[in-house]
């Protein structure tokens, strides 16, 4: 298959430069994969990052040569979730803008996969974290390697669930089970989320690329209309809602990121030296 | 138990031959047995096909003499689905008009089930298909043989889901496993069909008819009203959302079945000789 | 950790008899525990018990010193479901006032679940019967001993499912599976309540009580306003479908209690010496 970088020129003309700092985005035989590129920080979203996969989730959904998107990771890691670095840069007007500017970005980020109008496919290569963990109840095929490992832990960070999750994850796997990922902290496996309907397969890590691969590019030459009209069905029944809670979700966390608990965690976070969630 | 033909005359006089020429329909004990009768094409429901099953169900539902109803189909096959011989006879007024006509078909068959008044069992003898798999989101109870097998190709048949299945399957499974069936025509098995919660028990083909048979009439000697009235709790929050849902789905349809994907596949599917979905 | 009795006095005063006849509740360290104790009834449900129950949870949401709440029972059933003697004492004005105000106190029983603002836990340390398995639907984890049994027996007794149940099991474990229980009266085991989502781990029962004690002291360690502004996230997504089903859920169930077939099957109960549900 022809692998292009995204927009890219009429053939014969020099690729530009990819617009993208943060992620790595490629255009073949209908399959658009968004890969993110920061694997020295395990793939950590700091806010030019956000806004690059919401972008780059925009741009697929309008080029009429997208069929399909996929998000995957470089490296060991899938994600790391939010970079916590984010909360290092107060601006002058202080904490309260601070956060009042990460609840729009983050509503932003969530909305563009709610959004998103075709089938969208996550490669897990690895642990995810956080909101990387919590957005995949929008995606339609979650697969995994082995090595994958599902953690959440908001309540430790004096913080609270977004993507969704807190009306996706207890209709996944019921709340008793939805409350140890998104209130008690506990790390899941592959196999694990796989049980919980967060997941629809599991490789082992050698044939994970491959698997994957093959069925990503068996659905991209599906009938494209077809295809689109089956998957937005399904969520037009839910699209009101999550927008609803995507909103509701984003004014809480505004305002757990200005309460005591989370500044308390954030700092315990980085001076402790080798902490562990 | 006695068994009679469904509206059957008072004893001592000569039963009438039944009203019905694809199904067949009796009432014993309580139990209304709905049974698919077209062996001889693996149970495909053709236009007269979803009236019959239509009107069956709402004379059972009507009927004081019946607990509730079972729906199976003779022979080797449970059901194949929707009979593609529905496209052949295009009207004088074209593809729009057979369209319009098979929309209005399918959105009073599905109704049929959202609004059954009585428990409702499916006994999965064989291979289920595309429009038989997809209602059992509405049915109370499903059991089936290890020799039954589901499958929901719309996507390679240009077409979409119906039967209210874009909501009930990503609510029974997740989204990430719905989508394999309803967008990437993966077929399961009875054994992850139970797994994703659209079947209640799998039986070993030896037994499954006495088992499932022994449940059925053990239910039907339950206290009817209490049975009816608990039953119309769970459906009554659902109602309004699975009558929007099943209009929605047959928009998509009649746009589909006019669409070119759709007349391609078709095609494709009555020319190639042994071809296999 | 220290224990008081809830509402302790100031230490220095002697501690008054407490204020429950039906349930014993201690706070200790962030846990308010809500003991069911009628152990010689197995801790069926009397009227005065729903009231104590719905009391003690009141108390605990508005105690700024608790963190969350846990349920369980004293001896070696969980709780018996409904008391059956509730139904005896009719008063001078005969059975439809005794349903309507059975009526009253269930519904008034289940809001105080749906409406209690912290995580919420039940430690299942036996058989579980009837409300008391139905309103697991509104708990945030459920931790079980693999001695527990899961039984509704609603139909065989002529009356219909409460406790939100009519909605949050077919959520929990889809139809199919979840009708097993609110109409065909089958009584599952602990795993099997685990794999429907109704249970969120089970420990051989002699290591049940340390476990489960171990996570729920864990718990209450959590930065609390996040554990419960994360908790509501959840439940505000659904807290005005709970109170409408619960409503409808109700006012079947007054009906069911006046009808002949609940008032034959509750004296069948009562005079068929050993009769099993």
């Amino acid at each position: 298959g022809k692998e292009t970088p995204a927009s890219s020129p009429p053939s014969g003309e020099k690729a530009p430069a990819s617009k993208f700092e943060t992620i790595d985005v490629t255009n073949t035989d209908g399959v658009c994969k968004i890969m993110l590129n920061r694997p020295e920080k395990k793939n950590a979203l700091n806010f030019q990052m956000y806004e690059e996969i919401g972008n780059a989730l925009n741009e697929a959904g309008q080029d009429d040569s997208v069929v399909l998107a996929v998000l995957t990771g470089a490296g060991d890691y899938y994600c790391s979730g939010n970079d916590l670095g984010n909360f290092m840069n107060i601006p002058p007007d202080g904490v309260a803008k601070m956060a009042e500017e990460g609840g729009v970005i983050l509503e932003k980020f969530v909305r563009s996969f709610i959004d998103f109008p075709k089938p969208l496919i996550s490669l897990i290569n690895g642990p995810a974290v956080g909101v990387s963990v919590t957005v995949l109840g929008l995606f339609d095929a979650v697969y995994a390697t082995d090595k994958a490992t599902f953690h959440t832990p908001f309540t430790s960070l004096g913080q609270s669930p977004e993507g969704c999750s807190s009306y996706t994850f207890p209709r996944l796997m019921g709340t008793a089970k939805a409350s140890e990922l998104l209130l008690f902290n506990r790390k899941i496996t592959a196999v694990e989320a796989m049980e919980r309907n967060l997941v629809t397969e599991v490789f082992p890590d050698h044939a994970f690329k491959q698997e994957a691969t093959a069925r990503v590019e068996k659905f991209a030459k599906l009938p494209k209309n077809s295809l689109q009209k089956s998957r937005n069905l399904t969520r037009d029944q839910l699209r009101e809602t999550l927008h609803r809670v995507n909103k509701q979700e984003c004014d809480v966390l505004v305002e757990r990121w200005q309460s005591e608990e989370c500044l308390m965690a954030i700092m315990n976070f980085f001076t402790a030296k080798g902490s562990k969630l």
